[in-house]
Parts: structure tokens; C-alpha cells; sequence
């Protein structure tokens, strides 16, 4: 699960780096903030940081999958993510009605009055974490070894904002861990290794920190405090925005047997497995590098461009 | 705009089509019809497919962009989408509340009680259709000969069904053309006649045919009339459930000046631009594959794995 959260606070305006992003042709603007489109030059680094992360991970070799832009609504009821995150969700609403109930929805709309009740809820909802839709396929017995699978996801957010890099829609390189404890663990410690050296490979000042999932409410702070306290999130910073207060551009989650006990994810020993993620925001990775190397990417220095178009 | 819609009925059980996938390998169940995942193996042929679209689509030296899952809900109002198709809609709605209402909330979802009516509508839909977010970024003065755009986007349709080619949530590689009424239809006939022979290349049976929207209720059904005299939409079918009951994989839209008009694009005259669009349903194509040559794209035939891996 990636962490939206950018840390720290201060710095330069962030929408000024938005401005600059559009007036270099890299982003489209498209009326909502935080759904921007993204041209071709923009989808050309993206698509090259997404294939060195595929290098870097040829170790794992992870099972590969996608999953669209929607899930099962269940899965979110069952991890309790609306317990946590109920304002950022996304649920999918549509139209059961017959011929005159379309005819009165039509007139609302053209009269510019709000049309929400008029819609009941699908069953499904807008992915918010790019691992989700991955454990409920996962019910049963692990092989020895357990699994490691990597997925490339559209994820969804409820927190418009003018700064480029709070999307309410972006992509997720993620990876999932699947085995017994020491397994998860050593596998986080060996990505969050990685995952530095493959930030700092491409020029951007990567740091690690312990982090917290932006709870809501009151109750929320306490749990943001027991998820520092167990050190169950770590992200990687990079300044996007600015080197004062950057931005976490991976983010690597250890669910101990939260998954495997919710989705009868069971290690060969029948325990509940262990389970621990890591993702890649693939646009804000972009966008750290446009910050660091300048918009146009064809001056890049060298030794950047080979390591990315190898 | 892609046309879900499946010509004429009868064959084989479509399901049974969607089991033969699944016990391949190449899609996985996801817990709600029409939104299942894709492996590997799925994935390398539909990235193929794409391939393949862009080397036929060189001449037109298209600008290509990508944009997300989610677009500006005032889009699909302006352009009328919600009285032609209210049922395949897919607003978003998230939870604007507070501690109290959250908790309450929660206790409804773990008591396994519907929450629609606790969330608001957020200011974005899903896309339905994959030309739709273009057209507001077009609003100004066209260029001379006009322009052409292609795009890869993720689009949904509310109508969860077994039968695998009628997803939720699919990808759509689209080109849209922008200029006065004779290069647009010109282009267009091109793209009819090339469509044709790339999918014939591939090895697939590829016919093509005049065809209407699945336009919502009573009225509803003399518009696909009228849509049909006017010969605005076209189609390319391929045999994927059964040879008696071929499916869309291409669709060929001619707009006339509605997005000219709605969005104030204008021709170098000073008169609302004609559009047109196509879009190859990339999931569909990809499927119509595995079902000519085989679930075990290694053993597809020599001269149509060099078209789609040269």
C-alpha cells in the first residue's frame, strides 16, 4: 500500500511544480485535480523507471499480474479499510432505474441540481491499495517457500488537491511477499535496501523513514502512533516538491497475519501466512525525476538515461 | 467509443469460454463478474496487440497520451451520456462525514447493512468511453489538417456478466481524429479498411458491419435506428464465444460537430470541428486470439507470432 501522505510540511508553493509540469507538456490538465492526463513524454519515463524497477527485481522472480481499476466493494469491507480511510474511498454508483426514473435523472442533470440519489451502489469499488484485489485469490495452502507476485495497478484516492504529486488516480508497481515471518521480514529489508540504491541510482536523494497511514479521526492518531511504535511502515522520501519536505515515493507495508488470517491464507505448517507489500508510485518516481534532471529528459545527464533506456 | 455490445445471439454457452480462461492461466477470478484479473501470459499478448496497433497507426504520426480511470463527472453530464446510458454509469461517491457518522458507519458495514446512503458524490465518474476526456483539453482552434491523438485508457461499463468479453473495466487503445468533415471521414474509412487487415493478419476472422449503441429504454431504441441510417457507427467482429455470434473488437464512431460544438473546438474557419473515433477493445482482441490459435501462445503458428513479436 502506497502512502499518499507527503511528510513533513513547509516548503516551496506545490502547485507552482504542477504549473511547471503542464507548461512543459508533460501533464494535461483535465478539469478535477489530482486526474490529470499524462502525455507521451511523461508515459516514456514512467513506463522506463517501471521496467528498471522489473530489473531490479529479477531476483524475486515474481508472478505477474493486473488487476483493473475496480474491485469487489467486499474487500474492503472485510480489511476494514472503511474503518481507516472512509473519506479517500471511492465507491461505484450506477443506475437501476426504469424509463421515467431516467427521464426525471436526465431533467436534474441539465438543470444543473445534484443527482446522487439517484444512484444505488455497485459491487464494486475503486482499488485503494495496489495489493488489495491479490489476497482473496490467495485462499488456501502456500507452497514451501511461499510466493512473491508483482502487479502493476491503477489506485484510487479521495483527496483532490493542486499538488501534482496527491493524485486521486495513479499507478503502483507493487510487490507482495507471501510466506512465514522470518521470509516477509528478511525480503522487506532486502527491497528497502534495493529500492535506495535503485533511487540513487538515478540520481535522486532517497532517504528511508518510519512511517504512518493518514488514519482518520481521532481514533486514528492512536493507531498512527502503534504503527510507528511497530515499525510496521517504512517509506522512501525523495524531494518532488522540494528538498525540505519530500515526497515518499515507495512505501513498504509488513501486514503480519492480518491477510492471511482474513483470507484463510495459510503457510504449509497451516498457520496464517504472513504477508508484507511494497510499492512504487510510478508517477511521483516520474515527477522526482523531472524535479531533479529538469523537464526535458532528452538532456538528461548520461550515465541517468542509460540506467533507464539501457 | 467502444461498442460492448455483442452482434446477434445464440452459439456456444459464452461461460464456458471464461472457465477454459481461467483454468489456463490467463485471467483470475476476482470475486465479481466482468472485473477478474489478468495474468502474465494475458498480458504479453495484449501488450503485443498494442504493439501491433501502433506499427499499422505509424502514418498517422497520432501524439499519444494516457489518461487515468477517473474523469470530471461534468463530462459525461455535457455530453449526455446519462440520457443515452444511465445503466452503465459509474459515479464515484466517498464519505464527507465526521467521527460520529464515521463510527456509525463502520458499525453498518460489520452489521452487513447497504451504506450508499451515507457517502456524496464526489466531482468524478469513471470514464465510459475512452475519446471522453480528450475532448475538453481540444477546446481553441485546431491546427491546419487538423490533429490526431491516441490514447490507452481503462474504461468501465456497469454491466458485470460471465461472459468474458463483457467486462466492468478494460482497456481501450483509441485514436481520435479532429479536422473538417472530409479528412475526418476519410480517415476514418482508413482506419476501417486497416483495422480489418491487421486483425486478418493475426490469423482472425474479421468482418466488418454498421452498428448502433445500446442506447438505455423506449426512446432509446429509435436513436440506434437513426444511428444506423446515418451509418455513424461501424464495427469490426471477430469470432470469440462462438463463430454464429461474433464480437465487437473494433468500434468506428463518427461524432459529426457534437464535441466540435460542445467543447467550442474549432476548425481554422471558425467552425466547430468534426470528430471521429476508434478504438480496438484490447482484452477482446487478445481473447479472439487465444480462441483462433490456442490458450498456449508458444504454440501459436510461426507467422502470427512474428506479426505480434517481430
Amino acid at each position: 500500500m502506497l502512502d499518499p501522505e507527503i511528510a513533513g510540511a513547509g516548503g516551496a508553493e506545490p502547485a507552482d511544480f504542477y504549473g511547471e509540469l503542464v507548461a512543459a507538456g508533460l501533464l494535461i490538465p483535465a478539469g478535477v485535480d489530482g486526474a490529470f492526463g499524462r502525455s507521451h513524454r511523461f508515459e516514456s519515463v514512467l513506463d522506463a523507471v517501471n521496467s528498471a524497477i522489473s530489473r531490479a527485481s529479477i531476483d524475486d522472480q515474481a508472478e505477474y499480474c493486473v488487476f483493473p481499476p475496480v474491485i469487489d466493494r467486499r474487500i474492503i469491507e472485510r480489511v476494514h479499510y472503511m474503518d481507516s480511510f472512509p473519506n479517500l474511498c471511492g465507491a461505484v454508483c450506477s443506475f437501476f432505474g426504469n424509463d421515467a426514473e431516467a427521464r426525471a435523472l436526465s431533467r436534474r442533470i441539465h438543470a444543473g441540481e445534484p443527482w446522487a440519489d439517484a444512484l444505488g451502489m455497485t459491487q464494486v469499488v475503486l482499488n485503494p491499495a495496489a495489493c488489495y484485489p491479490l489476497y482473496p485469490t490467495l485462499t488456501g495452502t502456500m507452497p514451501w517457500g511461499g510466493r512473491t507476485v508483482t502487479m502493476l495497478n491503477w489506485v484510487f484516492r479521495h483527496e483532490p488537491s493542486r499538488e501534482p504529486t496527491r493524485m486521486q488516480s495513479f499507478r503502483v508497481r507493487e510487490f507482495v511477499r507471501i510466506g512465514v515471518q522470518d521470509e516477509v521480514l528478511a525480503w522487506r529489508d532486502t527491497w528497502l535496501a534495493r529500492g535506495l540504491e535503485l533511487l540513487r541510482s538515478l540520481g535522486l536523494e532517497a532517504v528511508p523513514d518510519v512511517a504512518s497511514d493518514p488514519f482518520f479521526g481521532r481514533g486514528g492518531k492512536m493507531m498512527a502512533v502503534n504503527q510507528k511504535e511497530q515499525k510496521l511502515k517504512y517509506e522512501v522520501l525523495v524531494p518532488v516538491n522540494s528538498a525540505a519536505a519530500p515526497t515518499a515515493v515507495c512505501s513498504f507495508n509488513y501486514h503480519q497475519q492480518h491477510f492471511g488470517e482474513t483470507f484463510a491464507i495459510l503457510n504449509p505448517d497451516g498457520e496464517p501466512a504472513h504477508t508484507a507489500c511494497l510499492g512504487f508510485g510510478l508517477e511521483r518516481v516520474a515527477m522526482a525525476l523531472f524535479k531533479a534532471h529538469g523537464c526535458d529528459a532528452d538532456r538528461w545527464p548520461g550515465e541517468i538515461r542509460r540506467r533507464l533506456w539501457p
